[in-house]
């Protein structure tokens, strides 16, 4: 099968055509010859990415697109490895089952690993493809939804079935130092679910996602993850006029719940997280921002159990900056982990480009530091190559560059924590209420009779400067 | 005086205009003459609003704009008297102190009471328009900020002689059937506050806003206000680089407590009220939205001490519709006020319009009705003339046009109500909840080997057309 | 093969899964049975909207969701029947080849006439149930993509062939009474455009791009389509890092003179439409909003040749009103069709809803009704059911409701243009031009000398309320 | 004179405050005593800055805020002077007429200077003030609105007067290094001005606006200004519903053509710049982008007689990056001058910050060596200090700030032109068009027949990977 015909099998989206019939048996891809094997066992001889290096550390002065510049593994920052405080994680649904494809256009890659079916078969020569590339970028984490690793099946029993055989093969390949940061079901894509899974308007619907997340947490505490994701990807609504969202919160209050208790009978430790976004593919997603989540869980009780993963495309979709949500979720004791990407200020749908600016990244990274790091959650690459970007050696550029970002974020909050002027610029602003009644206040005890005295005896307040272009230009300058 | 001079005079702020000097002796504006008295006392001769007669209501043929086509105060729509649904109020700053000032642009109107001070006497002079204008309007509530309806004086113990003195005259002037819906505290435009109230750097500050809360809480009381506002004008921050959020949060939550305290001291029951918006001034407001609110009151144990007075226009900045933001306050318990108004759908600031949309009315509308009505709460009409809107009939126009859009909105939902089939139409959609199954859900019995034996043996599920084109159909055939 | 089966074989999106094997022969679904015939030729016996009538006018008073409340084709309005205003189209892309994916999930639609091919006997069945669907709704008019009507085939004469063979029976079903409205290319959804079509960096691209057209122009000109329209869907760029923007709006320009110069080759006489967006799926896309596109076209001196076809949707994304958009094209003399959709004013993407809101359609009939009408232009329903409405008759019911609420802005325009007293606020705000010194500007003749010796002798102008409020008070009584 | 008096003598607009009356006599400010003179005759003894030295370049390592990190003026980049690349202007209205006022609250700045007056005298000490921090930051050029160096008068003839006699001191302080980058005629603060200026509604306030900008193009060349700018602040509308928008444009272009001819009569070489922004004051400013503004420009044969003011804030507002709009402009030869500022990402309204993003920075000049540098153009200031920036020194800060944010941007710049990889990238993308065919098709000579030929011969093109991970890698390594 050539190349051109494989584009014609996979010319399938949502505005056009959306059938497609496989011309002929599934065979290799015809440029890959006798190189590649039995498609039936989902071996593959010799490497998936053969031109790949392992990727090193050759420092800021190195020109090479497949080499580190600023991420240095072992290399110790603020008293800890750079591995440590980052925790990367490699996303395998955009890097592993990304298409390209996208509203307007049919999917772009092409890579030679895949023979155009979603067999079991296919399920595991592309897992494999995975552990290759996470050795060779030099990571020891991974994310997946249930469904993005196995096919499914006729029957919720035959996915399942595909699930364990697939994870067995994922058990095997991690080894002893690779395990997933998290793992998470996917209740979004199946038709299933378009009114939701746990808000759905059927009941059936909602009996079915418990069974796949039940499912997706076994798994996931199999593999040894260290937590596991909802991102309610259509828990929200597209139209108040036929929804009851009152019903729908509280349904999905219960269904967590559930998870909560299921997670506790299997022993499985790992931190429930929630990701908030705040539309798309629903017009109103009800996890919409980090206060809005932790509204509802302080509402429904659940805050204890759960954490939040922010991700910054979702915070900027939401009108905020990804260091307000951080900072949110800090403050609120519920920073759980990164999804580490961006959007384009200018684009109001989520883009999950990979992060390279770094006056974002070391925002970012300030709240990791101040946060004493993320474990057990860390950044997970929830990013995707451009739907242009075809080579194989993208999938390794833009990881690259992502996680030299990050490390550079890093390295700049280092900077900035020696310099120290930014730190006392922020502590001097307040330092007034490092006083009697700043105490007293803060304790609770100020009531307003005892402020009115204050007030009337202090006369006009002064108002020092904010100082916003100084703590700007010191910012700066550590970039 | 010449035009040009009065325009020198107004040169203020376009919320509250307050601080000028006249030129020369106060006088009366050239073009009144004889009609109008001494400016000292704030006496003023004859009518206000001369031209302009009782506003009536004359049905939807009529053409008269200073009549009102829906709003019929004593008809009864629902059960109730539509007066009684909307419970309407005047906000005494935008339609009394609104100068037409813009960040680009001078102030534009020219009342012909206004003698270009902001003197006591030129206060009382304003106050009696305020009630020309409310009876001829024929609503019989209003709100205010303290600042907007007397003179900062030069220290806090003058500022609040001035209020007591201008709080008095209003207190006759409503005589029995008027009273505030609420009552606010400035606490945005004085430069003291520049950097928050509550959550400003200067602990004097803080004390200064509690100073002014007390005492906007004493007077809101004693005219008998059914509420009392918190809009965080500059709660929020510029920037992160500056800011200490956690602490400044902690404040607020301090603040707000100490308000609840001395509201129980001195008896006052009237409902305390937080009022989201996402941001402006500020870059980020700490109270962005209903859910934050929401989250804020959760995490300080507030929620049952104050509820949420909504705006619309805050709602769109926010990134909602005015109605999601209605029924999130309405299911988290928290709907109290709404302040009526609308904002362009393609503007990112907030251009408080008066709101003639109706289908926008008729969700809002809806919202009221699901919730009993809104008292102790209502309609404050938070809403401004544009800035080139310069005849004094265009202040009756505006609110007429306010009036008769969210009388439309009642009638509308009326209109739904009686047909019964959008009701209908969600009602269906959730049916498959009203089972044994669903019933256990609901009552938090459903653990996951429950729901997934339940997958199993059902198979895959079958999930109903959501039905939004009609649901849309069956609205705007409502209308 | 079993409902359940459809679906698994239609898992293919983006985010996950990129290729499908069908199973087993293309059959009839299963539940039609012996009703379905032979799917190689397309044949199918008896109707396709089996329960559907046709679609009569029955009056505002109506319940009826496939009932007419305010189109009544022949009624004559403003001096034209209904439908001479409306001109109304039926886009073949949304209708017919809509399957309910988005970014997030797999298709919904499983409409019983599909079997699950895009072979060239399924085209045919479709095209016949297009003429079904048009007949019933009551309109005469249809729009299409070259590639939604016809399969791809392996090179491009085979396309050619396969589009052919469609054309042929389309001309046929069409008989003397139906024609398109406009004719198009689908130059965006092939990976080979994942660059663009005329502005792609590769020039074998933009000789396949001008191949596709050349052809596309030809079966429009056959089927006797009054238009043909471009709408640059990967036009424009992801980042201008590595793009040559200049070089790419000079490769459009000469694309659609070469477009300009085969269309009178050919003796096609249709108007050439320029449809513009802004973004999405490209970061910029090169026809922006009208104005750009005016840029654009002066530029390139095609003025002449090319109007725009205005879609709502497309308008609000760019930060626009529709009406804005319109005026623009109209006073530009380029208002030559309208894609009749709109937004979410809180979304960011392109959501294509059928447009519901009254207050905007009155709008945009003012502007048609302002520019005389639109022919050869019309209102292409570029609008798709929600991904949650599965139901056949909800194709029926949005249409229906789409083209109510289109009838109901002419209608109202109609009582604003009797009423009369809009136009004559709008005419009064000029009249000060309307002097010797106004004709004299108009007529390019007052230089600054002349102005000066005006203003100063004049002194201060006197300027007049905008009268706003009032103008939305008018407009509103008319809904 | 206590501070709070002087608080309420500044209560005017953020923009430039223009009308305040001193209570009692005219004195110094308190706490300057003695050092101060006479304030009628704008005298001022001893420095502005007493605190502020001359600032120079220290280099990166530097933590000096009043030193130069990046900005070395004379050093060579390129080709150029660092400062004959930059050409940076300070913005007089911000600089010394910002207030600090925003719409929500009351003048902040005290700068020791004021005297709380507009009076002549003021205006004149003003200027040495910015003459003398002109001086100390190092730069040669300013900008200026006729109304803010220059008190209005009670007649435009006194307006006119008052300019003179503050223009006759400008010119003496420049001496013979510095002048205007350009001057330009407030017309958008005044309410004479509130419905536009040349497309108000009233033909006086179209005679008036061009008679004053009659005299601000006079007193612009006068000063030896390179360029004159068209910022259209209310040449816009709020609403279509009372706006004839065609006429308005028409006179827009009148006034220009008013504007060419004059400057030719009296021998001003200057460019003439028109400043485009989307919104704010107006919903709809008619220069709403470069493009739309190069529309218009074509539209009434101008393009020859005008360049752009290209404003990096008002670039986001309209939805586009600040780059986007400076090759936008550049490509249509309409490049003439930058804005230097930026806006918040998350923000919908004009923020005016001074920009410190590196990245922007760089992208920014990128375009402007593309461009062959500004000249006569340059980078004016148009950004101003956080409202809650009080102190003098943060004047400095905030400039030195957005300079070397400029410079650091042309340094990053010089590394990416030596690297030479990133343009290689782009190089290569589009290489298939230096062929035969692309030759033909460059010269317009490539129909369409020839194009099918071409494609059918070749069959599926190859399409190569557009390395976007590539370019933004290559691209941040640069900074």
């Amino acid at each position: 099968m050539r190349a051109e015909e494989i584009f014609l099998l996979l010319l399938c989206l949502n505005l056009v055509c959306f059938a497609v019939i496989a011309v002929g048996p599934p065979t290799c891809p015809a440029d890959l010859g006798s190189e590649c094997s039995d498609s039936d066992s989902g071996e593959w001889e010799g490497e998936f990415f053969p031109g790949i290096p392992k990727i090193k550390y050759e420092g800021p002065s190195s020109k090479n697109p497949l080499a580190f510049k600023w991420y240095n593994a072992n290399e110790e920052i603020l008293g800890k490895k750079m591995k440590d405080w980052m925790r990367f994680s490699v996303a395998f649904w955009h890097t592993f089952r990304g298409t390209g494809g996208d509203p307007f256009g049919a999917p772009t890659k092409n890579w030679p690993w895949e023979d155009g079916t979603n067999s079991l078969a296919m399920a595991k020569r592309r897992m494999r493809a995975n552990f290759e590339f996470i050795d060779k970028l030099g990571v020891d984490k991974w994310c997946f939804h249930d469904r993005d690793i196995a096919p499914d099946g006729e029957t919720l029993e035959e996915s399942n079935s595909n699930l364990d055989e697939v994870v067995a093969l994922a058990k095997e390949l991690q080894g002893t130092k690779i395990h997933p940061l998290w793992g998470t079901a996917q209740l979004f894509l199946h038709p299933r679910y378009m009114h939701g899974a746990a808000t759905s308007s059927e009941v059936a619907v909602y009996a079915y996602a418990a069974a796949q997340v039940k499912k997706a947490m076994e798994v996931t505490h199999y593999l040894g993850g260290e937590n596991y994701v909802f991102w309610g990807g259509r828990e929200g609504y597209q139209t108040l006029l036929n929804t009851d969202m009152e019903r729908e919160l509280d349904h999905l209050a219960r269904f967590l719940e559930a998870a909560v208790a299921y997670k506790k009978k299997i022993g499985f430790n790992g931190t429930l997280l929630i990701e908030p976004k705040p539309q798309e593919p629903t017009k109103h997603q009800y996890d919409w921002d980090a206060a809005t989540a932790a509204s509802f869980l302080r509402k429904y009780g659940l805050t204890g159990e759960f954490k939040l993963n922010v991700e910054c495309n979702h915070a900027t979709l939401a009108g905020h900056s990804c260091h307000h949500e951080l900072e949110t979720a800090r403050i609120n004791g519920l920073l759980g982990n990164i999804d580490a990407n961006t959007g384009d200020p200018q684009i109001g749908w989520d883009t999950d480009q990979f992060l390279t600016d770094i006056g974002e990244a070391t925002m970012v990274m300030l709240s990791v530091v101040r946060n004493g790091g993320l474990a057990p959650g860390g950044f997970n690459f929830d990013a995707k190559l451009r739907r242009e970007s075809t080579d194989v050696e993208d999938l390794f550029i833009s990881h690259i560059g992502g996680m030299d970002t990050m490390a550079r974020g890093l390295r700049n909050v280092a900077k900035l924590m020696e310099d120290g002027s930014l730190a006392e610029l922020v502590h001097k602003r307040y330092k007034s209420f490092d006083t009697e009644l700043g105490a007293l206040i803060e304790a609770g005890k100020a009531d307003f009779e005892t402020l009115e005295k204050a007030a009337m005896e202090w006369g006009e307040p002064k108002v020092a400067s904010a100082k916003q272009e100084l703590a700007e230009m010191i910012f700066q300058s550590a970039l």
